[in-house]
């Protein structure tokens, strides 16, 4: 045989950077354990790679294109199943050996409660860190059901860590009257829209910065393929000029959680999730 | 045994009230005999009350909740098949019973046909009710192929209850030329999208309203699940506006109808159906 | 309003007998927390009702009808999420409460773990209980992924509590090979199919029983909707005939199991599950 | 242009036989309005005639070609909505239209009502006509909550027509228990499956004879998309064996009804019921 | 039978002039043989007829309807399969067919590579044609994969025939870098949105037009039954507006491509597509 | 970071053996380029790797473990899109490679004519190899309009190769009368079922062999998710318990075609290809 057989990557579209060569390191986090609704984020990270080809690695947005953008991608997490703990621990000790190796974290989950691990690990090197956090739902409960550690939790946990006016909330509709009430003395909370986003990119500025895009922020028109999907959300425009008006900025980690691909047999959800992960990724890499 | 199982509850988030103790009677009308092209409407209000715990009771766009609303589930009539004179007659006996307790109907349809009892037996307590009607079709047919009564048909009828001038129509973009025309001598027709509403309210003050609200006035985007999907509908922030618009009015009966749930897996549109029906509830709640 | 509103009933076709005229409890335990691929099951029951009306409460093939067999249908478990102990402890207490009041439980998981405490209940009043399986998988593993709790491992901890020589099960057809092994010396396993189901009746004569049915013992063709579905399973009329097999015997509690409806779009999973609880609840009416 | 433009069918394939020159009628009848529980058989013509390509016009089993078989596709009837009474008597004159045209209806529903009036205009011309019914329900109520036209009811209907013994009932397997001991003195009904039909054939012989199958005889797993699935059904095998069983009787009329396309996704229901028509219009054709 | 048999008719709503009385051909080209991502688009128009009753042939946009514009539905072409130019070539030989009797095609695709051959057909008649390009792709690729002929490369190909300054690009926001510095110089390249049409409107008075309409210009949300799916498109109403901009323009042929309805069982794109086609239709129809 | 991070494989169950040390290589070859009915068998291999571990690796049926059958899993061949040539050439060289280096080419398609180029790789080093066939159709067309190479073709190209006798087709129920006809004096054409080929395995020893599963042998409530599906195919256990009676035999290679995932969202056919895999890599690891 002449010529090397043409195997097709198995990598995330414009991502086979080796670990050593790359700035960003993306990786799955296919952990679901805790949602109240409809399960099945656990299958989004499989989901996305091939259908990632359906894309281009060009932005005409961004004028950028992954391929430039030296981004790793370094498969899924093999999570043990039915015990929270133990599969917050591995992404915990996942992103502390990204983020040692001086590279940014970019995390597909997975449901929201994973995004406390990541940001941890990151807040271990980047202690003065602010997270920015789309999202239809306040996530500020003190427990669900008793529970300390869940999807409708996780920004209350992360505030623990965080302190007040370090955590700011774009596209929130949805969540208990005290939530609400909550969050106006602790977080910045911008309800139903993400309108409130561009005018705060100066307090970003020389900032170190946790970006957390919880699917579900879009309208279930563009995203139905999601654990709990709450009618009335942003628009993919919408949500993509606000990654882009954070171009520059100093991003450090970042996720996208919340895609339930079965629930979407179009394959349409499957598709935005790639592309923003396209357009976060491209955002990233524009820090120097 | 300590303490009494712990059994979910088998109504609509947030309407656990007694019937003697509520102010507002939510029930559902499983009728869908007349649908011209895809029939299912009957499985809307069974398939509702259990997704209604996707969302929350509370609206942080009202800034009330379910649970004050003082809100009666009922449940769903047993409506006879195949008879259509049967099934609006059982409908409009058990409207009758609500309103006689002096309580607010909010029926879940069914297809657009189950207004015709509702709106009657409303009708006969306050003779002088306005019809604000929110579609995507006009409805307004003579007849349909020789049929008085079909869900093409119901404005008509209830025209002819209510007369010239107490129907006002938003929304509307489909229909017969024949039913356009007719409009514009005999209803408020504005067709397309919901910009006149909010200039409207001032005419709504003081009289007793009946609130309809076909699903498909939505774009088929938001809200595929239903008999004849339209495309060019408005956004469920449009609907959600026009709906809050409407606070403080004297809501004396509303219905939701043509969720047809089975057209969409993805259950997106029972979502909406089911947020539809939260503030549309709450908005009746608000006239004192 | 001369006549009472006709409701239609919110429980499982012809089990609308009070709790304390019953023989029989139905009730639903929506859990589905330890699910290591397609989650789902949490959703049976309460897809399972208003589908129930799809069937008739008489059955042919035993010539008896629901509505004769003096059924209770309780509503469903309100369980908390993410925390398996907690949720296993509420399904125990519900069911010690069915069997003090000399009831028989029937259960719709929800997963295959929800066994485990429901037996334990029963196991309580009848120590000498023998239980008859009907599996695709062994699910005799010592643990999965180091968790003592899962749905692969239910058997295992159920014969931690019933000893050798007390369980049998029929249709297996995936597992480890050391579960396999491990079975030859601890149950009765007969792989494949039921057909040594027939024959082992004898041995059940004069013992108290549970009957456990995970449908996933029928082929994927039968019962898509489940959460591992493996290829090569009996047909409806083999389970049906198994289940037959069992009238007149002393069955003291019974499940059906891992309806995942979610992923069967067609409904027929769900119709499904309601034929087997319809004719497995008319085989436990038989003893007397 | 030299050559006219090649342009596809829109008959059933391999029926393009002109009215005049043929021996056997298919048109489509697409009322689905009594239905009980799942509506759509509206649809199944319409989705059969392109799905029919994916098949052969030849068929292995009989070795004989639908080519060959002078077969009219005349398409679907435009049926009034909504008012039973007109529907039932546009097929009846349809069918009689082809009666006296001396060819043999061949009618694919809609639910199974329809076959009343095809049956009772084929009546008109055979009196002393037998019916072979294949079918998972029994479909002779008396009424069904009031209504004498009902798909729950149409076998009662047409009994009043036949009378006693002169219909024969396969794979029956659902039903009131009244409903079964009603049809031990009126009906030859063979539950559960199709055994007895072979030896059925001789009382066949030499009378006229209409068969109608309603397509849930078959096993819900062979075919989903149906209005009401009832488990434990036939193969698709043993419907074959029996249809072809049926060669060379004088069968002069003929439906296959119940397809529901909207519940089966997959396409397969479609594929079933387009080989069930291939198969049946063969077996018509063998009558000399 | 007194009157003749009332059958539905097969073609598109409304377009049932005979070809000779006509002014605009409606067909089908079932292509889709060099699909990159997910194929189907082939089963579009025999979708689309039967769906399109599901609307009302008048549109309240336009006051016109479509039985007023002389449209005749010539059916569906019957293409060779797997040999890609075998199947332009007799779309180029039935566009011509059309042309040469002095009417307008409107095709409904298939893929985009179907607009070459119809393209090329009435450039024969109008070689001074320009095209009006709606999409979210570039499709300018020199070749694909070594491929000329490709549903990647089709605008190129035709700017191989047209040259420079003829093409108009609409909401484009996908291609390789290449292909958008390529368009700069080439074509009228407008990307993201369509709010450069109605100010280019000028430039087309007097001059034969040609408009091409892929579907995939839409946003997933509106359209999810697509080929290639790219979030972040044009809403109906944007798409429907850009339409309308072009009455009374000589458009001397058009075609609707990329509808796959496969990937969307809810129906919404198949009627999202039907509606465009009737616009297109109206639109076409205002020359004079 | 004390320990390497836990990443999960993306090879199929059981597959990691490195190339130089596997005696089977799994491959997949998406091409689906001259599918006539429903394309999409191009999406099998990638969906099948993820969903494999819904199984396990171990058989019951064999007692044998897939990770001990030394199988390499090399991923997907990148296959040029729209050239029937370039992709067949390529499989060809990829097996040639496979058959040079001594090892078993394990092929998952992908439509059936890539088993062309497959079986001519291996056809150089084994001259004298036979092929055993299970499949639905015939796939013996001279030509499929006009076209050589196409699904419908594949197996009277192989013949071409072969020549009489050498051929063993089971299962087959559909085709034209003619390619029935031709198969009697050229192939072992055994129709229907699998009945005839365990008393076949004599004629088998002690020769190289080719085996080939299109997967739409089984019927399709086994398996939807195909592109041609056709009623009244084998059972799983039916398949399966041939593909074990091939036990010892000498197979050199093999393939298993025609799943399109996308037409079964239950993911029950891609299970069952899985299963088929497992066992067929099994029954070909047991040659000594």
């Amino acid at each position: 045989m002449k010529n090397e057989p043409q195997i097709m990557p198995n990598c995330f579209i414009g991502c086979e950077t080796p670990f050593n060569e790359s700035e960003t390191v993306l990786f799955g986090a296919p952990f679901d354990g805790t949602v109240t609704f409809r399960p099945g984020s656990r299958f989004a990270p499989a989901q996305m790679r091939p259908d990632s080809y359906g894309l281009e690695s060009y932005s005409p947005y961004q004028d950028v294109d992954l391929e430039d953008a030296k981004i790793h991608d370094a498969g899924d997490l093999d999570l043990p199943f039915g015990n929270t703990a133990h599969a917050l621990g591995a992404i915990n000790e996942f992103v502390s050996h990204i983020v040692q190796a001086n590279k940014r974290p970019l995390m597909i989950g997975g449901e929201h409660l994973v995004t406390l691990p990541a940001l941890q690990a990151v807040y271990e090197k980047f202690p003065d860190i602010c997270l920015i956090h789309f999202d239809a739902h306040t996530d500020l409960r003190m427990d669900y059901l008793g529970e300390k550690l869940s999807h409708a939790t996780v920004m209350r946990r992360i505030w623990e860590r965080l302190g007040d006016d370090r955590m700011f909330q774009f596209g929130i509709r949805s969540g208990l009257r005290e939530e609400f009430i909550w969050a106006r003395t602790h977080t910045h909370l911008y309800p139903f829209n993400l309108d409130k986003l561009e005018g705060s990119v100066p307090l970003f500025k020389d900032r170190p910065l946790y970006v957390t895009v919880d699917l579900d922020v879009l309208d279930p028109a563009v995203f139905p393929g999601t654990g709990t999907p709450e009618p009335g959300g942003v628009s993919f425009q919408e949500l993509l000029h606000a990654l882009c008006a954070l171009r520059g900025l100093h991003i450090v980690g970042a996720d996208v959680v919340e895609l339930s691909p079965h629930y979407d047999n179009s394959g349409v959800s499957t598709a935005v999730a790639c592309k923003v992960v396209r357009e976060l990724a491209l955002t990233m890499s524009t820090f120097s």
